[in-house]
């Protein structure tokens, strides 16, 4: 496959203050060569842009679905019910349950909608999960994330 | 105000199998005179239903919204970005952590968006909210309200 | 229905060392043109000025209650055992639990007395909220809420 | 001190489907020889019945009260706030979180107003905080108490 | 694509006791025609079979790992480290704390190593993200998709 | 009875890094002027000092003892299996769990030994407590208390 | 080493009512042959038979301790006090929290005072650690341990 | 036993940015005269490192492993399913839920692979419990744990 007709991966989170903790996310998808848009857009404020870019994802090229919010995080569930592309749905620690809430809403999906949940702030394992969902088919990203791994190095301290 | 143009409830769970836990509020509901639809809609299976039904909702003559789900329960937060009515969120015991991840996903809702959450199955106290909420400008319901608390009475055991 | 004889909200919170987290609701309440009373009140340590407040809220012009408190916050529950007015609980995240306590005493209300519970901290949102419920018969405040909702945008990141 | 005029202990619950679980500790004290009452009266459905009981408590011979409810567990810190006698709280486990949030409600009283908690569910244990309370100044019920613990005997099994 | 030559599903449960609650997952795949391999294997009583299995899976024609385990769930992470494809973790309930743990030790994976996480006991769910991640380019599976959620009807119930 | 014979308490905590966590425990002791022992001291390092100083209590003058720990919090325990006096447990904030590790370690005794539980880092409650206890036959101690309940006055913020 | 000779495994728990959780760890410990004693003694009701049975261990044969409790499960901690032997602890599932509080009640243990904690209810891995710590100078225990891990044998299910 | 050939202790962690959080178990060897080997070496991401450190240990004169690890923390139970030794488990505090998810991840291994769990960050006593048990059989650290006992004094405060 041709880097160049690579798809593609839709990032969204709830709130625009989130940014920095989606940061990670974007810059292991740049460092894969990995194309995206990258969206503040709310489950709750924006649905009708929410409903927009994730039902018209796959004819615009993007392969996988990545979102994340705070507290009750309904924006995966959200996007899942707008798209068959495989959602990945990123907890992120705000307010006073510390992201405990975020979990349980990101990741108890009923059965027949499932959201891919990684981690609590887990920006770059969404990132990374996204790579090797694209990578399943994709050889070239297969080679990059076996050649990342080989780079992992264990320390004697003492 | 005259009874027969009081305002209606529209009641919305999120699967068919939690009517036994929402029949309370049914029952609640009826005992008040307080006419109300009930939908078993979910969120993620049939937002396009839900998203009609409640936008629509107060052209349609309801005051409230009630709305229940378990697990990581997005129903009530859904219909709360589609309407400016009340919602009131009921989180459902359901699943392996029993209504503590519905009661998280129900009412941590952002700022902006409200979700008026009573306890986990706690359909009949959604149904007299619900009345709470229409006997602010409904006497007739108030004085009901005031004479079903009357009846409550202390007993003494030992 | 002119604004000026619009229904009022009565806003509790048990400690006046919580005065800063509630601020957001009296500034909403006040951006929406909603007159209030706001009072430090503690179940526990001024029941009598509780109890005076709340049942004779009604009769005062008030629509809707707002109750804060942190801890094993009692004060929402005590409000709506004294008035058939809706009562919005607003569980405060203080001491060692940091709200989970709060939120538990808050919403797990018993049948036949709801407290409208909204998120830990979500001063903004119960202010909202009370909003909602007084513009189900306002429709000056219910195209405020709408007017309000238009104003956000999705915003494109990268 | 005669045991005649031993003081009484006071016990209240808030829902009479309780009173099972209430039980081991009407036949503690009845065991002790401690003369009681025990109602069924709510913080919230029957907040003046629990008012006069507990606020002339006191006067009326008893020198404890016991507090038993479960979910929102509002009964104990609502008695507290009546009376300067001890107030012993029982966590009652009902509903989806079985008791966590009665503890939650009952023993994070905020400063100034203490509820003595025991266990979920610890019925018995509420008897024999009362009678060690009544036992600091009546040295019938300290020798009883005293006989009761040498009667515990360890066991070999293998 | 041709059908026969779909990627298939390699399925991994730690304990054979777990088979009944894995079944969703082996339903779904059948019924979608996508080929699977279901094996009991533990990360921590079998390692050698589960690195086999898991490192040899790509070149076998796996293109999706499914990993189910209770209690500390190590299975999905242990998975994980010995493949680049998307490892799909199952957290299972079992034991006092019902699934929270395995929750815990299913989705909490450090930044390196993600395992996308479903509901506890989302057997049926896991299956599905399995399909949608392989129904990225595959037409098929993405049209069986969509018609599986086309079947999904709203009832009005009252 | 005279103030110079008031029954004194014994403050016991598992580690002198607490000490200002039950400061305001031996500050409100003094306020009341109920005399008061102060002794860090351990459960488990100083075993041989904790029960010759709770066994001893009684015949030493007092009347009922508090004991604060941290995380794995014994030492209410400890103490309660030493004597038949009140004995107050403070689960003490610490460490990662942050006090809810003490608390179940405190509040959730076995029945036959029961520990009078405040909140976490609840010294000023647990001291409140005692004198509660000591003032159910000390009508200066009762008259105290009373007095400070009626200087709490609630506040019109706005 | 000569199995006779070799240490032996003393074995407590708290309540003879969880003598049927603890029949795994009998039972394991017999399978690979090693003495023990089992004795259903309390921290709190028995503290004297605990102390002489565990500070008298190591002079009486014994290498390891095994203690199970739950609730505020007090007995590992008490035990680990009175000895320098190793002291494994066995959070018993019981009551509305359901070995939750035994679990933080045994493993959050201060520092200077280790509790070797294995999982809720895990009484057969508490053998299996006990026969691990002896077979680190066992050379006959060791090569029970690796012959059974040895005939655990995976399974293809479909 | 010559302490020139007393058994070394193994101590591994996930990450060395976890250093400073397990230095107290390396200085308390140290303080005990306890050789050791200090790794950083992730189960997930060098588990062929960790592999050949864990199973060659006892063959290499350890007596003892030390898995420190945060979040989902694999590492514990993975160095457990390479070795017959006893494995101590430090869960880490670290990540939006600070230890929780790794006390789970730690201690509830399934039947068949123990892992004693020390408290979260209880590094100090992961060394300490490694001493206990290599002090099963050598004399001269069992009376350094008993000299460090005998030092720790009660302090009167007040």
């Amino acid at each position: 496959m041709h880097e160049e007709v690579r798809m593609k991966v839709l990032v969204l989170m709830g709130s625009a203050n989130d940014a920095q903790k989606l940061q990670p996310a974007i810059d292991t998808l740049a460092q894969f060569g990995v194309e995206h848009e990258w969206w503040a857009a709310s489950a709750h404020r924006n649905p009708a842009k929410v409903a927009e870019l994730v039902s018209g994802a796959r004819d615009n090229g993007f392969g996988v679905v990545i979102a994340a919010a705070g507290m009750a995080a309904h924006l995966a569930g959200v996007c899942a019910s707008k798209t068959t592309l495989p959602v990945i749905g990123v907890p992120v620690a705000s307010g006073a349950l510390n992201g405990a809430d975020a979990l349980h809403s990101t990741v108890q999906m009923p059965p027949g909608m499932p959201v891919a949940t990684v981690a609590i702030d887990g920006a770059k394992n969404a990132a990374l999960l996204a790579i090797q969902i694209l990578a399943v088919t994709d050889d070239d990203l297969r080679k990059k994330l076996e050649a990342d791994r080989a780079s992992w190095e264990p320390k004697k301290l003492a």
